[in-house]
């Protein structure tokens, strides 16, 4: 659904010639777009307020193209993720307002004029290595409007890194852990914050951290009530749930 | 800390021998109770306005009455989870106001006066056989004050019924998923609703299912990017990070 | 065994050199042709009524081409999968009449002449990413003599996708599911048709997916009971027995 | 929805009160039986023609045994499978004429007349150990009114034992092959044959077989292009598309 | 080798009978005891200044106390692990000085007179289930002549608890830590610490805990580098090398 | 078939009313004996020369009883493993001259008279634990005729115990090693003599041995390349190789 | 040791110089060749008869090039396993007789006169793609002076391939099986022959072959007791084991 | 903290304008330098004594030489392990007397004057392929300025060539032993030396080895209680904790 045929059916019932009623139905069932091999689905944006997202990994650089470009038809914003270099190249040279983050791996296209963000999200990382899938969350929670704190490189052997960012952990509305290795910093970030903390295991590590499993596990055992797990790397997942939760918890003020 | 001390403490407030600055400081720093084989954080309850918990699997019965004990003695709601009958009939034997839920296997005392319930979750199975987990889960978040609906046996394999409950999902500020064998049921569900998921894998199953290890990974995998995961059959996690959320949510109105 | 060897057997039979017991004997005791590094099995094709298949993953593009020439020569049609570029552009020099499908890998020659389509499969995938294991089922079934209906990018986060192509799944006799991630497509679609599903799970996805390992299990644990599983991508296997079971099954009418 | 409910219905049709077309919607929407635990799909049987089935495993006696009368109500044939002896004699205290089959753990309830059986179906063993779950197979494909020819103890390590069954082996529509252990059996059946071959993992074996999944992974790696597999000791599921065929085929003649 | 076969050896020394050099020979290759299924190896005792220790999990009663009473003739210490109750009661009952530790699962004979202890080991749990293991441990190390100190239920979902003991910690030549669940408790203490660490992880937890695989990965994971890994639950290996490390460190004063 | 059959057959052959070829082709494809559940295959003794075996861990008593029966009418020796206790009493009663080895489990029947031991096998176990698969190897060897050497106990962590034995293992035409836990003793072995070693892997050990597989894993491992792995605990497979091979060996001299 | 060394020391024996006694001692324990990284066993060669053995897999081209020299220098056969083409180069420009075999990827230098062929292997694979494997196998057993029959391509999914070279089989001492896949064959041969299989799994494969796991279980389970198991593509250990064993039986006659 | 701040500091201890343990306290508490991506933490150095170590495997090339140069800013000793040859190009560019190790993969840049070493470690590897990870235990206590001896190639296969060396294993106060495949070596050496054994699993060995797995799995079975066990190729986390244990051992003397 372009932009033209959304504002054609609400002109429509602005006329009276649609009830509003009408409307939201044809909205919540208008076709996806066919494209072959994907089947986009422009009503989704509509419908949850967030931008359009596109997983690139699997596709190939003309696919995620098409994707991209009829994504970007529609007037919203569009995000795509695990997006290489080659790729890139070919998506920015058909958008040019598009902007390739190389070290997040994302695309991003800002066309709405989001107002003040909502809600504020803590993203941290156990070392310097977690940053890439710390900062695909970030990308992500910022192109949905959120506030984003990054703390990175405060992993458990050093405790007093952590503790030194105790005030800032303590503003955010939910927390976002990258970890490899072990995994550990969940755990006990869970028992320092009173939010939801989203736990995110990162391939991070050699040997017997079986390219991530170790952290997944971890998380998956940890002992602090308040965090649940995305898949290993899953920077994207992570953000997008934390930006439901704290464009609810911002809502409280 | 047992009430009494905390009310000779907020005395000295209220006389002015000790600052509420201070004051703070030490309910912040309270020494836990020692009971040699547990340490008991009764400052953790005021701190979070939840209720103490008990994880009582691999622990002796004497032990967990001896904690629930304890506890119960501050005053505050008490939870225990994972409770055989053997132990219930202590428990519930020294503390006869304490409820055990045979299915759920939990045992609550509830010492508090809750106001109105904040928040609203909405409970999931895929199959008969995922009700005690969803009941760990149901039980943990009536105790913390908030709002369940229950919508059981709604499994992907006879999709009309998930469809029928899309209703009361959509009312749901957060919703929890249970699901044994291939663990699909959070995917569709997190494409139905707006808001956070909280995926359960359970141990129901056989063969292959690998004791919830394949519904796990399922899940862990959902192609449905609010959906988070908790360790197999933790339907009290579960419950505590959709309490937050839940809570965080109803503030909106 | 080449055709003339085949006529030849079948030039005595019709005058009465050989009784038709006699021939029938022979021809399922013919020698395969043994390449030293191979053991063709030519009567397997007359035997079945399908084509000649090679696996050419293993293979080196030398020891690729000189089987399917052998094969070739028999006059029956051969297909190839698994074959990578530079083999199939030595295979398709000796055999210009051979086409190479890149997405689907495979190599495909058609030197009979089948009649009209015998039953019908509907081939699902769950994401675009999907397609290649998908197209080589696709094609399989297509040089089988099977009608093939392409219904992709129908996976369960978004369902109306799915429940708009419920009824050409309706028409099919047997329906391949191809799946990555959660694998949970298939047990979706079995609750929805009354036929055997055939259960592919793809090597799409990241992390805790282990290269389909998490989708393979999904799948096996199915809770449809009409859903059969085949090994991770493998788009021929689930083609292989759709065809056997759609040309049972159109025979009905 | 019970028997008196349904010729209710097609009473309405007769008199022209309902059209057909109106009445085989109603039939195909109509809510489930819900029994706070379970929600009884009673139309399916109606739409496929096959019996309800009950999966009894991780169901309390009571709920298999209230979900079994009341399926029982409707008046149709019903399965349940994995009963164990206690749960049987509930079952058939409250239903005299349903049968315990000890070996297979099913329970079956005959109410309808059956025709002539509609296709063959030939089962095999590798050991007499892996009998149980054949026998769950051939008491769910008999109740479904299929012809059962049973082959037990035909493993591989005794060849002569397999190809002295392969006249009867030549006349099924579809094969079911039980096996444990290394799993070898179905590869071996699925070069004899031409017809599906559904392949059975069974949980016999020790140390390295780990519960039937070496069986499984030898089954998903079949050489044979005609095997599926299904999920470990699933001779439920293996037959219930194993009749789904057999049916197909059986339309042939 | 009992004390007198061992005196009356050194008693050829003195008088000039035996020379030191063949003495030393006849002391390493003395010939361990041979009971048919066990072969007692006297003179290791001797020569690492430890007690006899007898692993009994895989052993009957018999084996046990056979083993256990030959070891005692020699006059030396002996330690027993994983004992159940019925092994106890005939060990204890053949020598009524050996003493049973239920939780611990130890039977231990003092039978020396060790001076002050050697050496100081902290052993940390992170939960009270965890304290199986680390009895096992404490008790080893204590009939091996070193002092203990048991830091118990300092998990690091409460970060206080663990740095109020920082002081006690800080004390030990050598830390054990045990921790089941995530078994992120290592990394933190090793980071608080510089003398070795040794994590055991313990079979602690359930679900995705896979009976502490979790743990054991977790720990081999550790950032802090002075963190090395036994087997799940070896309480015994710890304590073992833990006395090593501490007998040499006390050393230094 | 029995000794009578068989003699009868010879008879014919002798009288000139059998040619012996047509002999041969009658007892290489004389119908086993189908008992339903099993198909017994008599002729494997007669043309293997060594007694028949029945497993009878996944049999019912009933099964077992029956089968060893059926084996032992014809008259040569009979050998059953994995027999528990209630089983052994069963076949016992109706064969009061079969012998039940409780530690070994298995039950051996002697019939035939053989002459001197053909061959030489070592039998080593690690430690004591893994007794019982040395003795269900030992008792087959015996039964099988071949001579026995049993070195328990020589585990690598006392490598003078190994040392000791080395001119017993010198003898062996070839060498059975047992052992758990790391399963390094088939690789010293190997290094230590010239013929072949046949490793198994015990379920003897805990936590990371994962029930065998941690030694399976080291043994298929073994640097020496004389090392070649049966199953987990498979004593008797062990057995059966090494009697073929100490066969040959011992037609040398 | 060269064979200078080895002469000058015999010449003291015969010329009364030695004991053989004393001679017998230093060649037992004669210094390996210590080159830093390596020790060279120069008499393993002495003791076995066999040639001296490199695995190349993770040594740089240096380090082959330089241990396969110094073996050289000693006169004996020499064998070189997993050797790439690079390094293959720098040894053969060294020593110009060795022979690369690139699909065996050995490289054998023969310096010794072998008699007649000692003892009879058959080699089997599945599929064209196990030939790597079975060369490996078949060279090493070429060089080690055993005769070599190749029957490769008789997988079981077409069973007349493998039973059409029954005969072949039938003459072996010993029969070495390579498969991938499933992992089958040497179950079916195993029951076919009375002499000892050695089973080697191949990485042939995809998906849920996990590289060849797949099939070593199998392999590892099979019912077949005459079969043991080397590890995944290891032919030079099946090689080496199966010469020990055709060299014993070979001395029958 | 570079050193002018820290001499600054022991200045005002000096003239008395601080307290020795105001100083310590604000050392202790120093804030780590902030890079953005990594917080350096400067006093650790300062407190144990050891130099700096930066991981470099998942850095960018910029980051590690960044954080390289402002360690080494600080004038303490520093290193850097899994560092590939580019970046090492770049650190060595910025700091020339850095000193990269290309088998080790480590850079070294000592800046104190260590006086005598402390302790004496003994290495040994298995075979020659685990002489990387051995070498960068080597590099790292010899930085730590520890005396090494390093005894590679001693393999358990080849018993003599470990008895030879074992009088310089005897000297040792700590022993680290690095094997792949089985990882049988540790249990042996444990057995043969009174002091702890700290094993290395590395990632040498093909199929079944799973990339060091089996080797990890198989040390901690290790039968010998004095073995402790690291990650797989974790050669500098092995020689880290054995420096600790070799420290305190020297101070014995």
């Amino acid at each position: 659904m372009n932009k033209t045929t959304l504002l054609e059916l609400l002109a429509q019932v602005q006329s009276g010639t649609l009830t509003p009623t009408a409307a939201t139905e044809r909205l919540a069932n208008l076709p996806y777009e066919d494209l072959g091999h994907a089947r986009i689905d422009h009503h989704r944006s509509l419908r949850t307020g967030l931008p359009e997202v596109i997983y690139a990994q699997n596709k190939s650089p003309e696919q995620t193209t098409e994707i991209f470009t009829r994504m970007a038809a529609s007037g919203i914003d569009v995000l795509a993720t695990r997006v290489d270099a080659s790729t890139a190249l070919r998506v920015t040279a058909a958008l040019p307002t598009a902007i390739y983050n190389q070290q997040a791996r994302t695309i991003t296209l800002r066309q709405t004029s989001p107002g003040d963000p909502k809600g504020h999200i803590a993203i941290l990382t156990a070392g310097t290595s977690d940053q890439p899938v710390a900062e695909e969350a970030a990308v992500t929670a910022e192109l949905f409007n959120t506030r984003v704190t990054r703390l990175y490189d405060v992993g458990v052997a050093g405790l007093h890194r952590l503790l030194d960012v105790r005030d800032q952990l303590a503003e955010a509305d939910v927390v976002i852990v990258c970890a490899g290795m072990e995994g550990a910093l969940p755990s006990v970030v869970g028992g320092l914050v009173g939010v939801p903390v989203i736990a995110v295991p990162t391939s991070v590590g050699y040997g017997a951290s079986f390219d991530g499993a170790a952290a997944l596990l971890g998380m998956l055992n940890s002992c602090s009530p308040n965090v649940t797990v995305v898949n290993i790397d899953n920077g994207f997942g992570a953000a997008y749930t934390a930006v439901l939760i704290a464009r609810a918890a911002s809502a409280r003020g």
